[in-house]
């Protein structure tokens, strides 16, 4: 529909202004590019008309920016590269861009993102925080686009929902360490107020009691982090001198961890048996190589982005969907009998 | 300003029609939530008004959206992290939220984010291509928002720009070599039609003419990635048996090299001693640690975040500024003697 010069901006008007053709305009405001020449004189004729970028008139009329969003705690976790890996080929195929955004588990930061989908920037968001608090549920209730959360939601929630029982990996870990016959197992965890924390430590003490070896807890605990992994392992091995098998919440404080026992002169399997959690890349990495226990990183990340681009296509009106992925333990050097 | 009813909704008759007060809508809108009820009233009474989201409108008006942007090859690849960590420090400290592209290296993700810098959702964007085609140069030149590129860009691109130069970098990876008495030193780059491949293959030539030792390239080349270092190493030891030193082009390309050393039964450093090069979190995660090159990952993207901040500040009209950081050697065991 054209419109005479005084009424909205419209790609007519524009390249009546700019006397260059509706194709040109049509190429240059959807940011296909151009001759130089052309694309100043159609921006310039655009300014003057105060004509609205098409992306913005789009998100304005509700319409599609064509972008999803990832809310993840740590860049620098490889846990989360696998997920966004899997994420971005999900969303490219079904014609999404993806942004990201590293929030470092601030709480404000997390909340931010599930609020700033009201500006429509973005169509929807895939979020896996680490605590999940009343404000997180107030938000995700309120969401004006879809949301998937990675991670364990409360019972009752109505969101699409990827989750992997880690408690059930945790035990895995303490039986494989019992199976090569370490009997004095320890511990390393992230903080114990995070849903990871607590999974994993009621898995490890699963682990003991399953193997009769309850009773003594051999627990550290830190940050999600390699540095922080190191410092625990220290004080562990100084309280505990016979330790000869170590569970570790998740690859980086396996990493950490691993640095210690080198320092302190014991030797990894031989010594004491480490086994971590994530299966990141880092596993192959180290030396010896880690055992670790896979949470299905790539897989999950596959998923979610797999339910929200069905909620943002045919599926929007489905009723909610939960679904997991099974933990696996991937056998490597340092628990080599 | 009050409107009356009929006239673009304001927080004042979103306040009348919701019936709460104009400090409640005025929470609710800027995204500070509220009590449930309060927030549900708020958000019905906008939509019946047509009222235009903040952010929305605060774009629309040209005004600030508060957020940055920041375009990465490979979210995988730790000198990335080193460089968001910074860029999100700096950003957070002047008041901006920082989003997050990871282009794979594709140019046409890459141009995208340069080109949606013209739907205003982001103030500006620190971009690290690591080739700068022709199409690069023209949307860098047409960009509506202010852009500071970590990486080198040719002579006369009027852009803020962070650069290393690791071509002198490289040279010294090689000097260190040659100083604990390494003579058949092997090369392992990434793709040589790339920036960093073509400055680092000439800076090993370099290292190679000062120590007199040229004539014979010892070169392979790859992906920069972990697997493709390992068969990059693999092809290098079959071609020259007696090598003795090594220089990865980067360090997920050591990594690589390292582990295809140990599988080849060849002891780092005794039989051959291996340089990485961005010194990442990766080197002291190794084992023998990796001695590396820094490229200053950090200190560049705190840079690049200060350049931007300024530019969207008080420096929005001074000249575009060039700045360097010095490449230095960091050793570790894989080049012990």
């Amino acid at each position: 529909m054209a419109s005479a010069d005084g009424g909205p901006a419209t790609i007519e008007t524009i390249a009546r202004r700019a006397g260059v053709s509706i194709a040109s305009v049509s190429r240059v405001l959807n940011g296909l590019g151009g001759r130089p020449d052309t694309v100043r004189k159609v921006q310039a004729a655009a300014t003057e008309l105060g004509y609205v970028p098409n992306a913005m008139a789009r998100s304005l009329r509700g319409g599609r920016s064509g972008q999803i969003a990832f809310a993840m705690e740590d860049i620098g976790n490889p846990v989360y590269v696998a997920m966004v890996r899997r994420i971005q080929a999900v969303a490219k195929e079904a014609g999404y861009r993806l942004l990201l955004h590293s929030t470092g588990a601030d709480r404000e930061e997390e909340l931010r993102a599930l609020r700033s989908l009201a500006d429509r920037h973005t169509e929807g968001l895939i979020i896996s925080p680490i605590r999940i608090t009343r404000d997180h549920l107030d938000e995700l209730s309120r969401a004006v686009a879809p949301v998937v959360v990675i991670g364990s939601l409360p019972e009752g929630v109505r969101l699409d929902n990827v989750r992997v029982d880690s408690r059930v990996g945790a035990a895995m870990a303490v039986a494989h360490l019992v199976g090569i016959g370490r009997r004095r197992i320890g511990f390393l965890n992230g903080p114990l107020d995070t849903v990871p924390g607590q999974a994993r430590y009621k898995g490890y003490l699963d682990g003991l009691a399953t193997a009769g070896l309850g009773g003594e807890e051999l627990v550290e605990s830190g940050q999600f982090q390699t540095d922080s992994g190191a410092e625990a392992a220290k004080r562990l091995l100084a309280r505990v001198p016979d330790l000869d098998g170590l569970f570790c919440a998740n690859d980086l404080i396996a990493v950490g961890a691993l640095r210690a026992l080198r320092e302190a002169g014991r030797r990894v399997p031989d010594d004491v048996a480490v086994v971590g959690m994530d299966d990141t890349e880092l596993a192959r990495v180290t030396w010896p190589t880690l055992t670790s226990v896979g949470l299905g990183s790539a897989r999950r990340g596959e998923l979610a982005a797999e339910l929200l681009v069905d909620r943002l296509g045919e599926g929007r009106d489905r009723e909610p969907r939960w679904v997991s992925v099974t933990p696996e333990l991937v056998a490597r050097e340092s628990t080599r009998s």
